[in-house]
C-alpha cells in the first residue's frame, strides 16, 4: 500500500468513518484549564480538513469552527525566524527531543539556557526572540499574520485578544523561562515584549480548513514554495516528527507516522509529505497535553490510506 | 523532487562522488576506546552499499570488510522481541528519545526502571532479556543469527566472540544498568547471562554489503515480507526515526530524513522506506558516538537522491 | 578541650594571628561580577568581629568598612518570618540541604515549587513574601531594619538603594525564580513587589562590628532573648549548620564546625552556641560563592579555640 | 540551659518519661520489608541507652535485645577508612548532603562516580572498597568487628551471616552503584568482594546498651581518645550532623539538635559531643527510612535534656 495511490482514495468517505469511530467515544479527554477561554470550551467537539495534492480540500466535523491554535502557531514562528536567520538559529536553539514536558525549565538549567528544541515553550519564545529583533510586537504580530494568511490564501484569520490578556495573567511559568532564558543570554527583547508577542501568537484563531490550507507550504505536493523553500521544508517536517508533540512524539510517530505539531486548544496540523497537509481539531486533551481524539483520528487516518512515511 | 524518481538515478555514480568527499575530509572523528578490538582500528576507514528496490546492491569502499555491528544488532533483538511478545513488550520499554547519552542511569532512576526506548543500552538490555525468556544464551544468539543470515540472505556471518569477551571484562556501566532494571523487577533473567548475550549480539561482524542486505526487512520495496509485517516495519523505522542516534536522532532526522540506527563500531544501517536500504561504514565516531563519516555520507546521499521523507 | 575554656583565652590574639596568616595568602579568590557595585571591590581585604560572651566585641581588620550583608540578611528575614508564621513556615519551604547552587530552579521544578530551605534564593524569596503578606516593600524593609538595628544595638544601618537597583537590573534568574514559585501556587505578592523586597534587604550594608553585634541574639550566652525565644534560636542554627553554604555547607562543617551563614558580599555571619558571635568580611570567594578567606579564617579561629560544636 | 548542667539530670527518669510517651504511640511506622530478617520484626518495639560523661549506661526499654545496626556501620567503616587513608578519602567520596535518598544513582552519574558522602550507599560502599584494598574480606570484616568491639569493650558482637547472605541476594540496586562506581574507576575491587564486605559489616547485631558504648569514642567527654584523635571525631560528627539521615538530615539537625546516624534495621547511634553517647532502637521506619519512634525519642531527649548543640 503506497503512499500516492492511497492519497487516490475517497478521502471524503474515510474522514467520514473516522467522524463516526470519535463521536462514539466515551473518553475525550480534558480541556486546558488555566485559563477560562480554553477551560470555557465543551470537549466532544471534532473537525478534520485534509488538503490533497489534486488542490482539493476535504472536510469533517465543525470544520468552520474557530479555536485557538496555540502552540501549533510554533510552526509559522519557525518558519519565519529560519527566514530571517538560516541555520544561525541553531546557534540558540537545539533540534532534540526533550525528554520533557513543554514547560519544563530543568533541561534548560542543565544546558545554560540552550532550549532543546522550537517547539518547548522556550524554544519557542527564543524563536519569537529571533523574530522581532528590536522591532515593535505589533510589527513583528502584523508578519505572523501575513505569513499564515498567504498560506493559508485567507485573509480572515485573527488574533482573539482575549486570549492573549488571559494567557499574559496566568503566564507565570512562561515569565520564568523568558527571565531564565535572559539570565544565560539567550534573550535579546524584554521579557514582556517578547512574551506579550509569543501571547499573541498561540492566540491566534483558525479554523480547521484554514489550518490545513495554511499547512500546505509544509506539502511540497502543492508544488508551490513561494513561502519556503524545499530543503526549509524538510527541516521543518523532520522537527514537527521528532519534537512536535513534547514527551509524545515517539509515541506519535510510532502511531501515526507522519510530522505534526499539536497545540494545548486541541489543534494539530500534521503533514504527509508530497502528499497532503491535514488539520484536526477535538479540545480534549491527553495526559501529555496533546488532542486526544484529534491523535486518534490521525492514527486512524495513517491506518486507513498508508500514509506513514515508514512503509 | 520525488523518492521515487530518485531511486532510479545512477547511485554507483552518487556513492562514488560520496566517497571522493569523504576521503577528501581530515577530520575522521576518534575511533571507540573502551576495548582492545574497537581502539585499534584505523579510523580513516569507509564503506557503502545500497540495496534498490530493483533488487540491486551498489557498493563503495571497503564493503567487504567485516566490522562489528554492535549496537546496529538492537535493530534485529528488537524485531525478533517485537514479533515474540508483540505490543506487550510496549510494558517494559518506552519509545520516547530520551535526551540522554546512551548508557545514562539518570533517566531510568527518574522512571522507576523503564527505558525509554529499545535503543539505548537500558532498552537494548530489556529486549535481550524479552528474547531470552528463560532459555539458553546460546540458543537466543542462534536465532538472532538465523534472522539476520535469513534478513540477509547470507550465511557466512558470525560472532566475535573476542570482542563479545573484551564487552564482558570493560562492562561494568552496562553491569550498573543491568542491576538497576532488575532491582525494579524489570529484568527477569540472571544480570550475567542477559549481559552475556547482549555482549554477543553487539559483537557480530557483517561487511557493508550484508548489512545494507540484512536491512531490507524493513524496507517493504522489496515486497517481501517474510520476516515481518509491514505494521512492525513502521513501528521499527519510527523508533529508528526519533531514537536511533541517541541524543543526536533530532540532528540526524534533520539532516538526513530517514531512520537510522547506528553502531559504537562505526557502523550505521539507514532505511529509506520503500525504496532502499542502505549500510554505511567508518569506524571514526562524533561526539554523540556516531559515525562521523557515515553520518556525514549519509547526508550527501539524502540531498543528491531527494529520499529524505520529509519532502 | 572545652568550649567554655577556649572562650577565655585572649581572642584579640588569636585574631591577630589570623589576620597575619590571612595577610599572607596570595589567593583571595574572586570578587562578584555580575553588578558593577560588587565587582569594584578590592578582593584582598579582610576583617573579623568576634561578640563574646563576656560583653566584649573583639576585632581585627577593616572592621568599620561597611559591606553589602548580601544573603547574610536571610537569616534575618527568616527570624521574622519564624516569628510572624512560626512552624506554618514550613509548609512553604523544606529544611533540607539542597545538594545544588544558590540559584538553581531544578530542585524547584522536581518539587513542584517549595524551596529546599530558606538560604537558597526561591526559599529567601519566599521568606521575604511571607514577611510582605500585603504589605507595603517600604514597610516590611523598616521592619526587617528595625530588627537588625535592635539586635545589633546600632541605628547606623542602612540600605545601599544603588545595589539595590543594581541587583534589579541585573535579576533576571530570580525573577525566573519568582515567576515559576507563582506559577506554583508559592508566592502572594506581585513579582516585582517581592523582588524589590528581597534585593533591598540583600542590599543592607553593615561593619563587621555592627554584624557580629547582630548575631549575638543567636547565641544565647548573651543571655537576653528578647528577640527571638531559644527554641528558634536553636532551629536556625540548625538551618545554618546544614543549609548556611549552600553546596559548601558540608565542608564548612567539616572544616569549621559551628553554624554560619555567607553573602556573596564576601561576609559570613557565623555563631558558636553559647559562647559568640562572629562577622568575617573579605570580598574574594571560593567557587561555591562564598568567601575564600573568610571562611579560612573561620577554620582557623575553629581550630585555635576549639569551639566547634562537634567536640 | 546548658549542655553540661543538662548531663546532670536524671536520665534515667527522663529515659522512662520518653519510654512511656512511646508507648502511648499509635504510628510505629513500617519495617523494612526488602529481606525476610527485617520484615519479620515486630515494628512497636523500643529501646534506648545513653552512656553519659560519668560513664554511666542508662537505659529503657529492650535494651539488651540485638537489632541489624545496618548503615550505622558506616559511622565506624568510615572512622577505619579515615585512619588508613586520612584526608586522601576525600578524594575519593565528598562530604556534602545528597538531597536524593539513600540508594540513588543520579548524582552519581552527574557527579562522575564520586559520591556525596560517606553515608549514602555508593559513599558507603567505596568507604569499604577504600579499607579492602586487596585484602580477603574476612581479614576486613574482623577489623571492622574488633573496632566495634573495643569501643564497646565487649567482645558479645557478631555478625548475622542469614541477614549477609539475604541482602546479597536481594542487592541488586547495590550493585548497580558498585558497577557504576567501577565504571567511572572510583572501585579497586571486585564489586561481589566489596559488597560482599560491606553486606556483612551492615549485618553486624548490637545491642542498644552494646552500640551507645560503641559510639562512646565519637564523644570525647570520655576522656579515652584510644581509638581515633580528636581532630577526626570532629570530622565524623559533622558528617553526621549535616548528611547522617539521608534526605531527611536537615530534619533530624533542625528537630533534634545533635549529630546521629541511622539504620534501616530501625537503630540509630547519636552523639553529643562531650556529654552522651546515644543508642536508640524501634524497628518501624518513617518516610525517609529512618526510626520513626527512635527520631520522635531523640527529639523528646534533646528537648528534655536541652542537649542541642546549638543553643
Amino acid at each position: 500500500m503506497g503512499r500516492t495511490r492511497s492519497a487516490a482514495k475517497d478521502i471524503g468517505a474515510i474522514l467520514a468513518d473516522i467522524e463516526a469511530e470519535v463521536r462514539a467515544e466515551n473518553d475525550w479527554g480534558n480541556v486546558a484549564s488555566y485559563i477560562p477561554e480554553l477551560a470555557d470550551i465543551r470537549p466532544n467537539q471534532f473537525a478534520m480538513s485534509v488538503c490533497t495534492a489534486a488542490g482539493e480540500t476535504v472536510s469533517t466535523g465543525d470544520a468552520m469552527t474557530r479555536f485557538s491554535i496555540q502552540s501549533v502557531s510554533k510552526v509559522f514562528t519557525l518558519a519565519l525566524a529560519l527566514g530571517r536567520h538560516g541555520d544561525l538559529l541553531w546557534r540558540r536553539v537545539g533540534k532534540e527531543p526533550s525528554g520533557n514536558p513543554f514547560n519544563s525549565i530543568i533541561q534548560l538549567e542543565v544546558e545554560n539556557g540552550t532550549p532543546r528544541n522550537p517547539f518547548v515553550n522556550a524554544g519557542a519564545i527564543v524563536t519569537t526572540d529571533a523574530i522581532l529583533e528590536g522591532r515593535k510586537p505589533r510589527d513583528t504580530l502584523a508578519e505572523i499574520l501575513r505569513f499564515i494568511r498567504s498560506a493559508a490564501e485567507d485573509d480572515d484569520i485573527w488574533i482573539n485578544d482575549r486570549v492573549a490578556r488571559s494567557e499574559e495573567r496566568t503566564g507565570d511559568r512562561n515569565y520564568a523561562i523568558a527571565h531564565f532564558l535572559r539570565s544565560c543570554g539567550n534573550l535579546r527583547g524584554e521579557c514582556a515584549l517578547v512574551l506579550g508577542t509569543y501571547f499573541h501568537h498561540c492566540a491566534i484563531e483558525m479554523t480547521c480548513v484554514q489550518l490545513a490550507r495554511a499547512g500546505r507550504f509544509l506539502c511540497s505536493a502543492f508544488g508551490d514554495q513561494r513561502l519556503i523553500p524545499t530543503e526549509r521544508v524538510r527541516s521543518i517536517n523532520a522537527l514537527m516528527m521528532t519534537c512536535g508533540h513534547y514527551d509524545g512524539s515517539g509515541e506519535f510517530a510510532y502511531r501515526v507516522g507522519f510530522p505534526g505539531k499539536s497545540g494545548v486548544g486541541g489543534g494539530i496540523l500534521a503533514v504527509v509529505p508530497n502528499v497532503a497537509s491535514i488539520a484536526v481539531w477535538s479540545p480534549g486533551l491527553n495526559d501529555f497535553g496533546n488532542s486526544k481524539q484529534g491523535t486518534r483520528a490521525l492514527e486512524r487516518l495513517s491506518e486507513r490510506t498508508g500514509w506513514s512515511v515508514f512503509a
